[in-house]
């Protein structure tokens, strides 16, 4: 099984995965690092550290909030430490949705396939008169 | 001036907006509709109509977490009354931080603009041996 760690800029990465329960229910898949304002690099190392180090024996795909942010760098430091580590920035709801529902175990092909979901789930929507009947709500 | 409306379910929306102010600040366009699990599509409304009369006389782009989730679905069906409203989906950080700092104000424009970001922010990320010097924390 792959191992999924969401971090974040503060609690987005924890809400993100609520947002994700509340459509598709819990995943022992997930982990969260929450980066609080007083972490810095250093918290945030301590933090995630001993989530790399229970999943050392597995192959961790961490999805994190921004390129160039703290929370990427720590995750970019510690690859250099643990191979078995790949990284995805620009997390979006999609992306955790199916993280957590994804049958593919490839980490490779699924760090491509997460990827091409969260671009693909940025898209523009427009009302059409004829769209009505298609509005059916997928989460509840 | 054109106003955003940041909609998901749950927290995440406040959430991510939360986690830009940690990079860029706070924000006078930015509002936020959180959809609790027991709003459905009721609630929902009732929560995002408002937003739109106060802001009816600007251009609007409402950024939604999900593509087909309900505040999504809600936010497609306002377009039909309020023509001012653009709805963009699959809301990531990046996007809420050049929201935040765009200049651009044609709501087209713009929407396409923030598509793009949100697109290529999300990207792999990898270390390379001589990257140390180059992880420069943006954030603090």
């Amino acid at each position: 099984m792959i191992q999924f760690i969401l971090m974040s800029h503060g609690k987005m990465a924890q809400e993100t995965y609520e947002s994700a329960k509340m459509i598709v229910g819990e995943s022992d898949k997930i982990e969260v690092v929450s980066m609080a304002a007083e972490d810095g690099l250093e918290g945030t190392k301590n933090k995630l550290e001993p989530l790399l180090e229970k999943y050392k024996d597995q192959k961790i795909l961490i999805l994190a909030d921004l390129k160039g942010g703290t929370p990427c760098n720590v995750a970019i430091m510690y690859q250099a430490v643990y191979p078995n580590v790949r990284l995805l920035t620009g997390m979006n709801l999609a992306m955790v949705i199916e993280a957590v529902m994804s049958p593919i175990d490839d980490i490779d092909e699924l760090q491509n396939y997460l990827q091409q979901v969260g671009q693909k789930a940025i898209t523009k929507v427009e009302y059409e008169a004829t769209m009505d009947d298609d509005l059916e709500e997928i989460d509840e």
